[in-house]
């Protein structure tokens, strides 16, 4: 089994921290996401303890909002002691409305309004991550207009290709995110803002990416974060308090896929920090990381009915399920793998081989392809694993399928944090 | 310019059906949807006129909802004399809500649950096509129950590879959608549907992708499928009243694209048929058509505020809007080229060299990569166009972005059709 909250149980369904997922499905409809806060839990205080443990005092994770945004994370989150790293005034909204504590906000992204700037300084959110001059510019503004010095971090591009996808590679020096170093102007972005009224600069973000596998590729970002650290204090002498380093462990998907080792990688990037710290003289900061979808995603699971089961002779066999791309864009965006289970007949062998297609009218709805499962009948329950981040937060009403509802386990009980979303809600809207 | 019913006005804005863009999104807020349904009837006359003139009486397009499904789209579809397809509940239930009769509707879709089947027959759908013999015992089963017969339609799969994208061809063989006519599947679901209480087969349903340009394909669509009807005729004595031809008329995205003349194809397909029928003495079938894509994307335009422009020196400039993959995810998903109007400086050159990048926190949030638009200042209204179709439909909440609103322009009024979402449509479904 992927993970270690799955199991059989006597009926010879799947069991999710030792729920059944039939009856889950047969309690709540399909398709269901359900999230195992358990295993939530456990992630975050994996980060928060390993940090603890080896970084200095201060430093802290910031739990991804985007990859899994909705009210009933933030309080777990909230209680792990993480805090919460969000990219829109939507965000921030949902998060505050759960009572979440706004210092802990860290407010990313490339483009925010100056509405949102505004709402964010209203707030009083802990730290904006200014991603570049003309937003330095908003926000002095905004900040001074309230008679308020807003902390920032700066965002800079290191120029480290992680070699994962191009669509969540964000580290190249050819990005719509931060300042390049490269090019030289992350140093007079350093400049200027440090002469901006309003501002206070805490010190730099950046971020390489998203599903990445080897620790290396942190410690390359660090080696690259610190020689420009080190390269404005000779310059300007100013000494960063903060490094935050983003997000981007990686999960397996799918049988094979290494499991990353949280703790130790984060033990392996402080110990290659301090070592750069020490050998430049440069005082440790403390330490910011970003994860999203290394706290969420194995502990999601999506529940789905088969439907149709259809086989082409000669060529392959589909078996539909009542959810899809409306609800997990990830193949259709990325050709993501997926682990597929039948939920149903997990004693059964997994020797019937399918394509898991969705049931928009698109040859694109796909789940995943040519893999194995339990021969199903219709009305069986499925079950796809990982499928905490990027998910729910990424889901669509295309072809008018409502948003599935959400359930989250804990201590052995289900409840509903999410309901299903309803043709009303839709019309809800249209005039 | 790529439409007709865009102009330049006096003040050097862009202008939508006569009606300045600027002045639009000052009014109703950006994102904004705007959508020409003046042009949006004159695409819907374009296809009954030229149906009527040479198919069959009781032809007829049927507007394929998932292209853009909203309330206020079904009085237009219906004055002007079409049908829907729709491939959902939520898609029939829209419909409904805006009085469209359901006897006009064509209910499509690979894995409908027996709960919608019910939900269509009891709302008198006027046609089911059913896609697997699956589908049919289900429908089967649910006429019987209410005492009534429902009108059908059996979707084949003809075998045809018109080199569109593969995530929106859908004839080939290897299809999710319908029964395959090569490995004789298809033969024996009619055999099967022949004999199936509470169903009236009408005819067939073929359907062999999006965006295709050549009438060629069609024309061997209409030889394949006819082939077919000649060969259960031979076998079963059955004659079908009714040929669904799908969709798939293309449009032009940008310049150089051609532009199909649907009204020439229409007769083109038409005398095609004509001709296979006298060939095969087979009586002439009535004829539907699914046009979508060619019934609204170029209706539609999306404007954008500029927010952040940024150069990363020696490699490009990214111009930031306030929307993107959230309101349009075609580039993301197919990378879908969209031509970019700076809408606020219509008589300055288009000489600025630019990726559009959307405000997620993802490299892939992109509307059009390297293109050249009139140099922008922050504020400046950006024009997409050809956003009308598998935008609003496709559009996701990812990053707790809102939707859009939606207006429509019409006779030189323009009216809100949607309200702009808002984070407490979102938290209403959190608990």
């Amino acid at each position: 089994m992927l993970y270690h909250n799955l199991s059989v149980n006597d009926h010879g369904h799947l069991a999710i921290a030792g729920m059944d997922a039939c009856e889950l499905a047969a309690t709540y409809g399909t398709p269901l996401y359900v999230l195992d806060e358990d295993l939530v839990r456990s992630k975050c205080r994996t980060y928060v303890q390993a940090m603890r443990a080896c970084l200095p005092e201060g430093s802290m994770p910031l739990f991804a909002s985007k990859a899994l945004c909705f009210r009933g994370i933030y309080p777990v989150i909230e209680e792990e002691g993480m805090g919460a790293d969000v990219v829109s005034a939507g965000e921030i909204a949902t998060a505050l409305s759960a009572g979440f504590p706004a210092e802990r906000i860290c407010f990313h992204g490339s483009n925010k309004t100056d509405d949102e700037i505004a709402y964010g300084i209203a707030s009083g959110v802990g730290c904006f991550v200014v991603d570049n001059l003309d937003e330095l510019r908003s926000l002095s503004r905004e900040a001074q207009a309230r008679n308020v010095v807003q902390r920032v971090l700066l965002r800079v591009t290191v120029g480290l290709d992680p070699h994962t996808l191009a669509a969540i590679n964000t580290g190249k020096v050819d990005s719509q995110f931060g300042v390049p170093i490269e090019t030289g102007q992350a140093l007079r972005f350093v400049r200027q803002a440090l002469s901006t009224p309003g501002v206070e600069v805490m010190g730099f973000h950046s971020h390489i990416g998203s599903q990445i596998f080897e620790a290396t590729s942190f410690c390359d970002q660090v080696d690259r974060l610190l020689d420009f650290a080190v390269a404005v204090r000779d310059d300007l002498g100013f000494v960063a308090n903060v490094f935050n380093l983003g997000g981007g462990f990686a999960v397996p998907y799918v049988d094979g896929d290494p499991n990353v080792d949280i703790a130790a990688n984060i033990q392996a990037i402080a110990q290659h920090l301090a070592n750069g710290c020490a050998q430049h003289g440069y005082p440790m900061p403390r330490i910011l990381m970003e994860p999203g979808r290394s706290i969420v995603a194995d502990a999601g699971t999506t529940l789905y009915t088969a439907g149709r089961i259809k086989t082409i002779e000669g060529y392959r066999s589909y078996v539909m399920v009542d959810g899809g791309m409306t609800d997990n864009p990830r193949y259709a965006l990325y050709k993501s793998a997926y682990t597929v289970l039948n939920a149903s007949r997990m004693n059964e062998p997994a020797d019937f081989a399918c394509t898991i297609a969705g049931r928009c009218c698109e040859s694109g709805d796909r789940i995943a392809e040519d893999i194995c499962i339990a021969r199903p009948e219709r009305g069986d329950v499925l079950a796809v694993l990982t499928t905490g981040a990027y998910n729910y937060s990424m889901s669509s009403n295309y072809n008018r399928v409502m948003r599935p509802a959400l359930v989250m386990l804990h201590d052995g009980e289900a409840r509903l944090a999410v309901r299903r979303q309803s043709i009303d809600d839709l019309l809800a809207l249209e005039l």
